[in-house]
């Protein structure tokens, strides 16, 4: 059984959001400037989300009553990252319109299931190949090749879950290291930039991309994304038809990210290999807030309460810097530059790797 | 007795806001943006504000245990709208820094002294009278001439609390029609255009102001704004020119708004007449949300945290329309425009009159 089919909410109805973390609070601010209420659904006691939004609810994932409870009080309900169990999203979504839907939630949580629907729809991946016991590891590898990446299927993100398999490696005590949790081991490509597209799906299926933003890491974790990205208007094009094919295979409704490695043949010619997609607004795209018209958040909250999609109009060239851990120490030079936009997520303890906020710096175009 | 001055707040420390409006509701949340926690204090039960902020207490501003209580929990106290009792801002200035200060607040509640204030800075406003009692009109009139225009000193806004003295009236009758307040009497001033400026002054005396806006009212009430007015750039300069006087003569802290009217002389030369000024974010300034690199809402919360201020750059010419009553009743219309930014303030009843919403469109400059 599911929840009637959502049409199109009015200003004034509440919008749920499982998980309560800096992307929720964003979420939640979005959906108040477009006159909606939001209700936060989380097990953490304290979390940033809720100082922003009408109402909290703190409870575990798989908390029946908790759930049916929180169903009753909203109109709609998204949730702010993947890691969602399905099981939960399947007990609302009985009782609620969920976006984005079961599909997208269980391929995006699954590695395997993520790459094989990447193939399905004609889009090139990294060689894979699933990993289920340390016996499969050593099939994988004589299949893939060295150095290779072991990543688990599961709940991995900003590089956790993850270890390189190198030539010297003993491969019993790499699959335990990494927990011996069903993996898949993944081909290492020759990149030259990571791109990601943020685009959005409306429920009538109107889609709607930003322009290619391209990402740098440290340590795993995004550090700065730049719009648009350095690659040919060719790539460009190709990388958003890609995300649009996500969205239609998907029948995707809300935000998404599709994270991608630009690889130069000999000629010089770039391909785009996917790395994974995100069902969720995204990290890269948070320099919306301060540089387009619509940000990635109103965006979202946009399609899932069935309103017509917003301007993806930047207002210039983009730099956003991520601040991670003490990174916010630097708050005053920051403030006073000026030109510079700073979003802080209001936790109050700075922990490596955690992270704390992120700045935006818009140049204008001319 | 006055609170320890404030020097400069950390994120994560708190603002108190008195009233819970739209303004309160969009400090808050530009507030909040910062990594900024937001108590708001006002007397309603229900409020746009609450939703938004991290706390909330409801009580009359006299109310001094509640008032002392209030500033336990903030580092900073400010307001949203100048119709707050001096007596609580004086109350509150002995536990917490307030910004704007109570010279602000008193020359701005009351229109007598704040005329005197501008004449008295050099700043040019229509002719006034003084209007303690109906003997005083008599006078008033035959300095003035008529028509002429009777406002309260105290308590008007949109047009509330005036009335035109017209050739025909019959002085004691008008008189007891707006309650034999304490009045002025104003001669009418002949404009071309209404413009304001949004301008903000920092703890450390730095001020910036947004390009001149050019305002078109209905029924008293704010209907649109155009950014940049249609006016010289002589006349501009002069325009921020006059705010700068302002902002300097009353040691100001956070943002404001003067209002100001266009006269062309028989020569076309343009004259500025100061209208009034308003101690707080303001209308007219509604665009930066989404047309200018740092809104109005968070230059005031960088002013009162003795923050370096934001820069005012516009992403290009800007039309602010507000959404009075019913005219939220277009929200789809204007959500499917796609460059339309909609606002709306999270009002569950539409009455005639009432601020419900206002749209911004931002036009690419090239």
């Amino acid at each position: 059984m599911n929840a009637a089919p959502l049409t199109r909410l009015p200003p004034g109805s509440t919008i749920g959001i499982l998980g309560g973390g800096q992307l929720g609070r964003m979420l939640a601010i979005a959906a108040a400037q477009m006159g909606l209420k939001c209700h936060i659904y989380a097990p953490e006691v304290d979390n940033p989300a809720y100082e922003v939004a009408a109402k909290h609810t703190v409870a575990p994932y798989h908390d029946a009553q908790a759930l049916s409870a929180f169903a009753a009080q909203v109109d709609v309900i998204t949730y702010e990252f993947e890691n969602i169990p399905v099981e939960t999203v399947d007990m609302l979504a009985q009782l609620r319109p969920v976006f984005p839907d079961r599909l997208a939630l269980a391929t995006s949580q699954d590695r395997l299931a993520e790459k094989a629907f990447f193939n399905a729809a004609g889009i090139a991946t990294a060689p894979f190949a699933d990993v289920e016991d340390a016996g499969a590891l050593m099939r994988a590898v004589a299949q893939i090749g060295r150095p290779a990446i072991l990543k688990t299927r599961r709940f991995g993100y900003d590089g956790k879950g993850q270890v390189v398999v190198r030539e010297s490696a003993d491969l019993a005590v790499i699959y335990r290291s990494i927990g011996a949790h069903p993996c898949i081991l993944e081909g290492i490509v020759r990149f030259s930039r990571e791109i990601s597209v943020i685009a959005a799906r409306g429920l009538d299926g109107q889609f709607a991309a930003y322009d290619v933003a391209e990402n740098q890491h440290a340590n795993h974790i995004l550090s700065k994304t730049l719009v648009p990205a350095h690659v040919t208007s060719e790539t460009a094009k190709k990388a958003i038809e890609i995300a649009q094919t996500v969205a239609r295979e998907l029948n995707y409704v809300g935000v998404f990210a599709v994270e991608m490695f630009v690889v130069p043949d000999a000629a010089g010619v770039e391909h785009l290999i996917v790395n994974e997609m995100a069902p969720r607004v995204h990290n890269s795209g948070h320099w919306t807030l301060d540089g387009a018209v619509t940000s990635q958040f109103e965006q979202h909250i946009r399609a899932i309460c069935g309103w017509p999609l917003g301007s993806v109009r930047r207002h210039g060239h983009i730099e956003m810097q991520n601040l991670i851990g003490h990174d916010t120490d630097r708050w005053l030079d920051i403030l006073a530059e000026g030109h510079a936009s700073l979003r802080l997520y209001g936790k109050s303890v700075a922990k490596a790797g955690r992270k704390m906020g992120h700045v935006t710096r818009v140049f204008p175009k001319s």
